[in-house]
């Protein structure tokens, strides 16, 4: 079982999403879907600024990102109009994950297209509520939900949760004892599944 | 050409200078070394904390840089009492570069190693005359050197265009108008170096 922790509002997590369930397949493992929200852990906990609000980084990780993407092959657009609000589209995965888990990993990856490669606004319900609909689920449903306080105490939890697991980036594996962040890391992952442990990689092998 | 910005300070800088040379040799480049001290660009500049004093990122990177290492089959110690002060090193880098430029490189491989690889304080004076006496320069004249204005301002010359070309992190690899941050990023250098584009890696195309 591989453990993936990401927000809906991280580009590279989208990069890391859309090609860690392929990785985990090939070497027999599952995926657990974790939404969790980098507002709280990069502004609350870790003090920071947003990523892309960051000088200098900022502007480098836009570049960044889209030459990543090139280098995946994944189609990518940056939003015209800043990033969504997150909390609606992490909410939002919770009730798919309790109520119709067989339908997680399709929603993940529907969000992130939505957003990332067909430039939509996540964070409008109606746009939630198509994803839903394109899976066979009840949007009007899902609306409902939105409004509650279960999925509001539910996000909640599992934002609590990757705190204390220590998750602090979008996206984030974790296999075990092993903590993995970032979507340019699923060489490691990678090297972690075949392996299970950090030996040299064979071109740096004296 | 491949400039190259490091601070001595900084673990992730010593991976990725341990191995950016012979990658550039590889492809026909020479690398052009700068010392950049991260507190101005982390702290002045980006209004960030230091890395290790950054609440669950900071407990990462310690296990991550231990493991990067391992399979790098670099050999790697964390100092028992915190960062060294980042400025001698810097400045006598420049020193070095300035006046003996054929022993640059050289002198940039035996800091990091003296640092990391052997746990020594890079910050006494006595280590970095050490280190240039073993190179067959002058260990008096650097000690005389480090405490004139010739270096104070060579170096804050230095962070000042480090900053202006947008450089925020270290290690950062630039070619042409890539920039490329990361000692776990070399591969991404080396496919630039090969291609010059970000065509997709083969084991991303469709």
């Amino acid at each position: 079982m591989i453990d993936v922790y990401f927000d809906f509002i991280s580009p590279y997590g989208y990069l890391g999403v859309m090609q860690v369930e392929k990785l985990a397949r090939k070497y027999g493992h599952d995926v657990n879907w974790h939404a969790m929200l980098l507002g709280v852990s990069v502004m609350n906990v870790m003090g920071l600024k947003p990523l892309l609000d960051t000088p200098l980084k900022g502007e480098y990780a836009i570049k960044d990102v889209a030459r990543l993407a090139s280098l995946y092959d994944l189609p990518f657009k940056m939003p015209e109009h800043g990033m969504p609000p997150p909390v609606p589209s992490a909410r939002a995965f919770y009730w798919v994950k309790d109520n119709f888990p067989e339908k997680t990993s399709d929603f993940v990856c529907a969000v992130y297209n939505a957003q990332w490669r067909d430039g939509l606004d996540i964070s409008q319900v109606s746009i939630l509520m198509d994803i839903a609909t394109s899976l066979g689920l009840e949007g009007q449903a899902l609306q409902v939900a939105l409004d509650g306080d279960v999925l509001r105490n539910r996000l909640r939890e599992a934002v609590g949760h990757s705190l204390k697991r220590g998750v602090f980036g979008s996206p984030t594996f974790v296999v075990g004892d092993e903590m993995i962040w970032g979507c340019d890391r699923l060489w490691m992952l990678e090297h972690w599944l075949q392996k299970g442990n950090w030996s040299p990689l064979e071109e740096n092998k004296d």
